[in-house]
């Protein structure tokens, strides 16, 4: 193995403890931040995961509340939840934990969120946002992926980039944050004739599919950045859509998983917790300002 | 020349047809669609372009008014002014014309008109729609190009595309609309190391930069597509960021400027004008529906 393996959980451990001092300082100020989770029906699915986003938030100075709800309740009836949410100034964030039941669109849900309270970075406004280069609370795991990049000592201004997979919420996303910082993009996905054309040309791949084994050390340049999002099991194991082996040969720098852009995932959910939090606090003090 | 020039007056045509059709039906329902046009200050600039759009507007059954506020005029007046357009029933939709004076950010004035009324579709919520692949409203000018495209007897799934140009209003909502639609997108722009080398693996360039000449036919593949959306005065001439006579040697399609890109644009705004108006008719009757 040539690549150094990037350590997801300490860059999400540097970035906790900077949520956290800030969130001491807004809890002190009045606004302690605070998150609401939204689960409907069964949720042995996402039990774990929920209960892991409580643990880091607690470790990040948040309050946490998990709700469940039953999985008869009508998309009517959980939009009144968001509502009541919305307009609750004790609540700084709402995340709408999947799968739900097929009877409840989740874009419908994520619209229905306030876009100060949207700590998934999901609303279509959010999202519209990144293209504008305006970045306030984008969607976790794209920035969370963009992050770790950061993180590494390469030039992003003129970097080529590639990016397999063009899902709403992590490729495109991750697309247009590396454009906005000045990379050459490539988005390629299951129509794309030929996906190692682009990949054996970039300085950095990023992969987020769900197909373990997808990216193999041959679809690399020699010294490539390679960041793993995908989250499959295997025989009872978590693995990403590389191949970890052959990649880890070739590529410079490679995200394990677990313990890569998972980690730094919660710690972005956490940070965009606190800053919904301050946003809502400079609106309200707009808000309520006295012009003399 | 080997290239087949793209006609776009006569693809605007085509839509102005389609869209007077609509708007006849949406005036028989009691919703007869009209646009706004706000500009500040001298309009010399962009005189010639309202009272084109208004000439445009007629031929498609679309209602125009053309307003000029005085360069003194504040901000907070001018979100006033948009505030008690979204809220009339006889405005479906809402143009600001650029220039504005360096006092008036164009991205607050478009914040501030509704979704809904957003005909040039530069709302971040617009925007953020594209990205969900669910468009409704989109920014004019990258979906005329796109429209372009779709007209030429090419197969997008799978297309390699090049997008030169990477701004929030063009270069980015074409890359995402050619991705919606199956194409392996690659964004270029002014940091990107080499563009040729991704030009020229290209099936079909967009170019949207501003710099005349910038695209000469060495940076094409032979056959390819290219759509140019540049607009420059050279020498009292209107040209595009195309060197059109060596691209036209080597590509297959080209658009000429002007008479490629420009008109479609306008064809596409009063597109919006009437789509904008049905969506509100939509939002009004199931405002108005009694449950039974």
């Amino acid at each position: 193995m040539t690549a150094t393996q990037i350590d997801g959980r300490a860059i999400a451990a540097r970035m906790m403890f900077e949520t956290l001092t800030e969130a001491k300082a807004l809890a002190d100020a009045g606004w302690q931040p605070r998150l609401v989770s939204i689960s409907v029906g069964d949720v042995a699915a996402a039990e774990l995961y929920v209960r892991n986003q409580q643990k880091q938030a607690e470790a990040a100075g948040v309050e946490f509340e998990a709700r469940n709800y039953p999985s008869e309740i009508s998309l009517e009836q959980l939009t009144g939840v968001l509502a009541g949410l919305n307009a609750d100034p004790r609540v700084n964030g709402i995340i709408i934990q999947r799968p739900l039941p097929a009877h409840i669109p989740v874009k419908t849900l994520q619209k229905a969120v306030h876009p100060l309270k949207d700590v998934e970075g999901m609303h279509p406004s959010s999202i519209g946002n990144i293209v504008y280069n305006d970045l306030a609370l984008g969607p976790c795991t794209a920035v969370a992926a963009v992050e770790i990049l950061k993180s590494l000592p390469l030039k992003v201004e003129g970097l080529d980039v590639c990016v397999i997979g063009h899902s709403e919420i992590v490729g495109k996303p991750i697309a247009f944050l590396m454009m906005g910082l000045g990379a050459t993009v490539t988005v390629c996905h299951h129509m794309t004739r030929q996906v190692s054309v682009h990949s054996r040309r970039a300085d950095a791949v990023f992969v987020a599919v769900g197909k373990p084994g997808l990216v193999t050390g041959e679809m690399l340049k020699p010294g490539a950045a390679l960041i793993d999002i995908g989250i499959n099991r295997v025989e009872g194991k978590t693995v990403g859509d590389a191949d970890f082996a052959s990649c880890a040969e070739v590529a410079g720098w490679i995200t394990p998983v677990p313990g890569g852009v998972g980690p730094v995932t919660v710690a972005i959910l956490m940070k965009n917790a606190v800053l919904a939090t301050r946003m809502q606090m400079e609106h309200y003090r707009s808000a309520f300002a006295i012009a003399v």
